[in-house]
């Protein structure tokens, strides 16, 4: 039996480290606050300079980037196998893009509408605050951030 | 290329598919409000009847629970080489466990305190609402959710 102290300590991630990992995470998950209460949504978003843009249709994520809330977004890497991994909060306001020029030139970043029938908007998170730690699992039961 | 119309449609989750993946998922991400700012946390936690329950040390999530506010838990099961997978919402409001019984009984289910040294809290989210949705991704870019 390992003792206590023996196991790994939670570290925080360096600036650098968790914007690599929010660059090349193929998938976030988005939190907004509908009516009081946290939603969240699993996105596909590139990283464009110093926000996160991603692609939306009408609904509850359209209405907070149009009322410029606050938002989250969370990646991580997880390693179930090692039981190891790290996770990335980025912290922001939403904002939908309508610029013409601005919308050409995110769509050439690569973030495609999802279906040609649809027109879905952008929306843009500012990344106000980027932090990360490291995860740890100590046990099959136990998987936990500090 | 592939016509618009051929490409996969979004689909929504029966019950109890939601149900079986939030039982079976390693990991979800729990998004909490805080001074009006949605935060998300990876955490590990089990599923226990109506409601799912997970440690957590003093922090946001432990005032969250205190407060008794409305939470958020995202769980997804996703394959990267196929793009297909499957997210599942659950809304509801947190509370701490306090009963010493059943605090005991949680204990019995495989809900660990991360470190001997730390008496962490158990939180308990009731499933308010269960909710899932198909996940399609169209191109390497891409990867939504309806």
């Amino acid at each position: 039996m390992t003792p206590a102290n023996h196991r790994p300590e939670l570290q925080i991630l360096e600036s650098q480290e968790c914007r690599s990992l929010l660059e090349h995470a193929p998938i976030g998950r988005l939190a907004i606050v509908s009516d009081g209460r946290p939603l969240i949504f699993p996105v596909n978003y590139i990283v464009d300079g110093e926000s996160i843009v991603f692609r939306t249709a009408d609904g509850s994520k359209l209405d907070a980037a149009l009322r410029g809330e606050a938002a989250a977004m969370q990646v991580d890497s997880l390693d179930h196998g090692a039981r190891t991994g790290e996770s990335v909060l980025v912290v922001g306001h939403l904002h939908e893009v309508t610029n013409e020029d601005e919308l050409l030139r995110i769509e050439s970043l690569g973030v495609q509408p999802w279906a040609s029938g649809h027109k879905p908007h952008v929306a843009r998170l500012d990344i106000e605050k980027i932090t990360g730690r490291s995860i740890m699992r100590t046990s099959r039961s136990e998987f936990f951030i500090g």
